[in-house]
Order: structure tokens, then C-alpha cells, then sequence
């Protein structure tokens, strides 16, 4: 039987069934030595000695890295577009004309010195899901839109320029690749002034999910295979100013000084006690300080440094905040200085939607994973997205908790394991009526 | 009577003694008005819009002042001449030709954005003195040399060359005018190939005595008029690097950090502690830091941070070092982070001459002033100088104890008593036998 004309002929009668279905959905599987030999060679842009990836957006190693996803996606005969705003969007459509797009995705731009993993699993990942549906001919109902979103690491950008728009301020910010926003955008192909076409209501689409790395230890340290990820926390961050008096270290006695420094780490001391005083996930970090002038013989006046408190809850920060202002005041008094905190970023805590998580919590008991409910301390453009349509997460275990670093690594097997629980995942999703 | 001829005809009898001296040379003194307006005239070489006074050596305001002070000093009968490390030296002979010189002076260079006190009381003092001398026909037994050393503030510069001689190490050190040493003495027209010629050996100075603000708050806080200084205490510098891993502020649970920066805090109330809790005047100052990479969202893998320790003795400093590296042992444990202290500078405790501590304390209670035996918290040239020959200082009073600022400052009347003080402790010097 010639097997093509029979399809045809049925696709006559019932349009857009999928040609050549497997019997069941449910034994497909992602090509997982092609995911992560896709993943080694990305990593060829950018590439650092330690082994890593330098890659900011908007840098040449962006571009080229760019171009390479465009083609693996043309590749899977996907419909590659890059919209006003940079990102790269592969479109494949569905069999019901109604419905919403599913978008599936991540980014591939890294920070500077950063590693070959970040963005780049959850990208190459999604590539591979969107590969092995048109390679079994698998037509799902809502179309798939496989996005890579541009400049994550800067701020969630690209995402950020779908779901809320960038505003003018965003634009002129000055990146890591020395341009500013705008700039880079048309560096990759998009349109500053175009920009309003990209940003989408609630409602535009049907659901979002990104498969990621941890970033962190926890599956890591518990042997876990997937994280189900039950929310992005907030993110709330202040520049802090110590003001004393600065003086000169061999004249002014001990009990003469107003010592910006000193009072500055009795704030760290207290920021790590605060933060860790009380049960749950919540981090709290000094990150930065500078101390003027900085010099071994004068006594500080000044210092600038920070505070970043993160939780899935923004009720908890709030807490954490004003239980450590009561304790500023106490330094200030004891020190003879003054602490000033101005709130330079805050993202609210994002949760996920419980049927995501619930879909892919069972995807991968199914495939014979094991899985953890837990948040992500981390930003992602699943954060920015889900203001307009329910999001989810699918984490894979970080080697030692490390990211952001040359050090970086998941293992091949991990990646294999998250990209097959985003293709069911996305086939559950695809099969619910909700959605 | 021509007092001329009466005078020339007593010469011939008993050379060298002076013309029209007083009565009794106890009721000379400096004209402070004088004294007082050259200051303000001194501080307009490098005058900052904050009212201090910029002029790091080998700076073109350094030139200009330079060359200001060497025109007071010709006017005063001062044979001047710049010697191969670029000290400003101006001679007056004595009586006695077998004496060695009674040497008096001080700084004009200033730290970045300093005052126009610091070293400039002492220059101009000294000047003052020679001037108030040759007025009233004073010939001193001993020669005397008023020696403006160059860059104090950049090490103590120019009476190192003096007293110990400079080092290859030394010319190659960049200082804040951006030049070398070498290229910074060429540029105030010494020469760095002759600089073996300008070391003097134990014997060749009779004696040192430094007029200086004191930089600190005792004086005016107890509102006393001269400090009689003890002694330079010694200064002891490291730099201290924490070694902690470097991770993302939002994945990383708390209990999993290695935080330099929260070791380097703790480090910093330690070292407060302990160096507060033995009586004494020793002071301990953590005056610089920097964590790396310095970000909002990464926990801090390494932080470059300092120690200082001062006092007038060296075993206090040892046993306050080892309190210390103790309680860094402990938080290196708590912490997971590793501490590693280098030393990069050291000066020993100087002590000054105690004949000359109790000739400037006499002379200043004949003056009606009060006085108070002190340390010197910071280091002078007369710190250098303490190597080849007896040395004394005498303060004023800082306000406020503010110095390294341009809001340092000292009350006229003060500095007139500080000229007095040292025009008649040298007076006594130069009637001691055994100076």
C-alpha cells in the first residue's frame, strides 16, 4: 500500500490528523545524543579557555549563535521569523485554527564569562521537542511557537518586550555588549520602532512552558531528576549608602570614628542572621560594596553596597526588609552613621500554574522520573510571560549548584530526561481543554 | 654711637655673635600674622572649590608651591639649594663650625583633595623661625637647616632619601601625580643618578624637631595648646584576600554559600573588637574592600579587603595580629572561606629624643601654654629622621580632629603658639651641650 496516498486520503476526509502517528504519543522520545551534540557545538560561540561561554546579546558570538539557531529551526521546518524586538520565533502550526499558540522556548545569550547551559538547554531543547514532532508527524491542536528570547541575562528583555512592552528608559540602557538596548536590538535584526507590534494581551497565548537548569543545588544534592518549578520569586534589590566620616587612620582614636566600613559589615552580619532566622527557601544577599576613598590610612566616610532579598512570596521580603531596617537603626546609633536604601529592581514573585505543574509532575513519573516541587530562585522569561498566559517550568539538575560560571554543567542524560518531559508535557498541554 | 662700627669692632674680638640681640632672647617671637597670611598665600597652589588644597607631589602646583617657599626663604638670608632627592634645603651657618646642623622643617605636598595644614604649619613654621632669628641678629651655635622634605604623603619620600636612601623599588613607585618617583624628583629638579650623595649617616645631624598639626581630635577635644609627641607609632599594613566561591544569589540556598564578603563583614566587627578591648591608644582600621565579581545577583567569591595596626609598641601590634588571625581561623570555619594576609608595609615605632620632649614641654609652659605628652598616630618625616639623630615634635590642635580633608583646619593663635614653641625649643637645643 503506497502508505503517502492513503494518508492524503484520509487527510481529506478528517483535515490536519497528523500523518504517521506513532500508535501511541506516549512512546515518542526526543533524540537526545543529537540535543546534546547541538549544545556543544552552540557553545562553539563565545567560547572562553575556561571552557565557557562568553556571550552577551547584542556581541558578534550572539549573532553567530543566533544564525545557528535560525537554521537548526529551518532545518525542522519551522517558520522562522525574528520579531520587532529580536526574538527568534520558529513557527509550526496546529490543526485546530481557533486555538492560541503553545510557545515553547528559552534564551541563548549568556553573561559575560558565564557557561554552556543556561538558556542554551531549554532553547536547543525546545528545538529538539518541536524536531521530534515533525519528525514522527505529529500535529498537535494550538500551534507551537519555539522562541528564543533575546537578552535574558540583561533583564529579560526580549520577553519582557511581548508581555509588558519596553519603555524608552529600557531602551537606552547600556549592555554588557557596550550597546544600549536599542541599538542591540537592530544589531539582531529588529526594530525599535516597531516595537508595539510584538507586545501581546492575556490571552494571545495558550500557555508557555521552559525547561531550564536549576542554576542551583538542590537536585543536585538529592539526587533528583526533575524540578517542577511552582514559581519564579521575587526579586527585590537596593543600593545602600553608608554615610560616616572619613578620617585619618593613625590620628583619630577608636572611639573618635565614624567608620562607614564598620557599620557596613555589621549590615552584611545582619542581613545573613535576618535572612536565615527564619524557615523557608528565601535568600538574602550583599552582593557589592566600595568604600571611599578606599585607601589603608583613612578611616571610611563612605560606603555603597547592597541588598537583594528573593521569595516566592512578596509578603516574606516585605518582613525580612523591615526586620532588617529596625536592625540599620540600631547600627547607626551605635556606629554614629547614617544607611540610606533606594529600591533599584523589584520583579514580583511569579507563580506557575498548578495544571502545568500537575502535567508535568505526572509527565515525568510517567517516563520514570523523579521530581521535586520547588521555586526558582532565579529570573527567567517564564517570569515575564506569565502575565499573559499560564506559564510552567521544567528544571534538570546543575552539577554542583554552579552557574553562571565557566564551571557550569548538567549531564547529557539530565538534558535528555527534561527535553522528553517538555515534548509530553506539551502533548498533555495541547490535549487539555482548559488550555 | 655708630652701632655699626661698635658692633663689626665686637666681631672682630668674638666672632660670630650676633648682632642686636635682644636683651634676653627668651622674650623673642615669631611674627604671627605673618606666619598665618603666607599659610593662606601657601594654600592657593592647588586650592580646590571645596576650600582644601590639591597638590600631590610632582604635581605642577607642587612646582609652584615650591617654588613660592624657596622665594620666603631667600628673602629670609637662607642659602637654598635643592638637593639630588629634591628636598628643599636652606641654610644658615652657626657659631661653632665643629657642630652638626639643627635641622627644622617639614612637608608641602598634599594627598589628593587634602587640607592646607598638614605639613604646611611645619614648612612655613620653620621658615618663620629662621626668619625671626635673622631679624633680631640670632646667630645659633649650630648651623641651621630648614629642610622642606618632598613627597611625605607619598611615603615619607624625600627624608627617606635622607636617612636610609631610596631603593630601585622606591624610584619605580607611581605616585598620585601619575609619575615615577625617578621621573617626579627629575620634574622638581633633583637627580635620581646622585641620589648617594644626600644620605646622611647616624652623627651628621645634631638634631630634628617638626612643628605639625596633630591631625587627631586630642588636642582640641581637651582643648590643650602643644602636644608633646612620645613617639611615631610604627604602621602595619596588609592586604587580606577571603576566598569563597563565587554563586548565583538566587539559587543558592543560604546554607550552601561560601560568601567572602559575609567573612570579610565578620572579619571587619573582629577586628574592631578586638583592637578596642585592651586600654590603650592603638588603633586597628579595615579601610578598603572590594568583592568580586561585585554584583547584585552573585554571591561574592573574593573579596579584597585591608588591615592597619598602629600604636608606639611593636609587641601590642604582634599580639593584637595574632587576636585576630585566631578569630579568622574560626570564621574561615563557619564562613567555608579562607583568608590569606600579606604584608606590604611596615614602619617601626619611632621614639622621640626625651631631652627634647622635656625642652619643648618647658618652653611651652614658659610660653603660658598648656601641654600633653602624646603619640603620633600618623607618619612623618620625623619618623625617617629619628634614624640618624635625635628627633621632637610639637602639635597644634586639628578641629574637630579633621585632617586629609579640606575642612582640616587650625586656629592661628595655635599655629603662632606652635612657631614659638619651636623657635624656643631650638634656641634651648642649641644651648645644650650635649646636642
Amino acid at each position: 500500500m503506497n502508505r503517502r496516498i492513503f494518508t492524503l486520503s484520509l487527510l481529506a476526509a478528517v483535515p490536519y490528523v497528523a500523518f504517521a502517528k506513532p500508535q501511541s504519543s506516549s512512546q515518542l522520545r526526543i533524540n537526545g545524543e543529537r540535543l546534546n551534540s547541538r549544545l556543544t557545538e552552540l557553545a562553539e560561540f563565545g567560547k572562553t579557555p575556561e571552557g565557557g561561554t562568553n556571550r552577551p546579546a547584542y556581541t558578534d558570538a550572539d549573532l553567530q549563535a543566533r544564525d545557528y539557531v535560525m537554521k537548526l529551526m529551518r532545518e525542522t521546518k519551522l517558520e522562522v521569523n525574528v520579531d520587532a524586538a529580536g526574538n527568534i520565533v520558529g513557527r509550526r502550526n496546529g490543526s485546530e485554527t481557533s486555538l492560541k499558540p503553545l510557545m515553547i522556548g528559552s534564551h541563548i545569550d549568556s553573561v559575560p564569562a558565564g557557561g554552556s547551559y543556561d538558556g542554551q538547554v531549554g532553547s536547543l531543547g525546545a528545538i529538539e521537542v518541536a524536531q521530534t514532532l515533525s519528525e514522527n508527524n505529529v500535529r498537535l491542536r494550538h500551534p507551537l511557537e519555539v522562541t528564543i528570547f533575546q537578552n535574558e541575562e540583561g533583564g529579560t528583555i526580549g520577553s519582557a518586550a511581548i508581555s509588558r512592552g519596553l519603555t524608552a528608559k529600557d531602551l537606552d540602557i547600556v549592555t554588557n555588549s557596550k550597546k544600549t538596548i536599542r541599538d542591540g536590538i537592530k544589531f539582531i535584526g529588529g526594530d525599535p520602532d516597531r516595537l508595539a507590534n510584538v507586545v501581546r494581551k492575556k490571552g494571545d497565548v495558550a500557555a508557555y512552558l521552559e525547561l531550564h537548569i536549576e542554576q542551583g543545588g538542590v537536585l543536585y544534592n538529592e539526587k533528583i531528576d526533575i524540578g517542577v518549578v511552582e514559581g519564579i520569586v521575587g526579586v527585590f534589590w537596593w543600593e545602600v549608602t553608608v554615610e560616616g566620616f572619613a578620617n585619618h587612620a593613625g590620628t583619630t582614636p577608636m572611639n573618635q570614628r565614624r567608620d562607614a566600613l564598620l557599620a557596613a559589615a555589621k549590615y552584611i552580619e545582619a542581613v545573613n542572621r535576618i535572612v536565615t532566622s527564619i524557615p523557608g527557601r528565601q535568600v538574602g544577599t550583599v552582593g557589592k560594596i566600595q568604600a571611599f576613598p578606599g585607601a589603608f590610612n583613612v578611616v571610611p566616610g563612605r560606603v555603597l553596597t547592597s541588598l537583594g532579598l528573593r521569595d516566592l512570596d512578596a509578603g516574606k521580603v516585605q518582613m525580612l526588609f523591615e526586620k532588617i531596617q529596625a536592625e540599620v537603626r540600631q547600627i547607626e546609633t551605635v556606629t554614629g552613621t547614617k544607611f540610606e536604601f533606594k529600591q533599584v529592581n523589584s520583579s514580583n514573585p511569579a507563580l506557575t500554574d498548578t495544571r502545568i505543574q500537575k502535567a508535568i509532575d505526572e509527565t515525568a513519573k510517567q517516563l520514570g522520573l523523579t521530581t521535586k516541587l520547588m521555586p526558582s530562585g532565579a529570573g527567567h522569561d517564564a517570569q515575564e510571560i506569565a502575565d499573559i498566559c499560564p506559564v510552567g517550568m521544567i528544571f534538570v539538575p546543575s552539577r554542583d549548584g554552579i552557574s553562571h560560571s565557566p564551571r557550569e554543567f548538567s549531564k547529557p542524560a539530565d538534558i535528555t530526561n527534561g527535553a522528553n518531559v517538555l515534548l509530553h508535557s506539551i502533548l498533555k498541554l495541547d490535549a487539555m481543554p482548559s488550555i
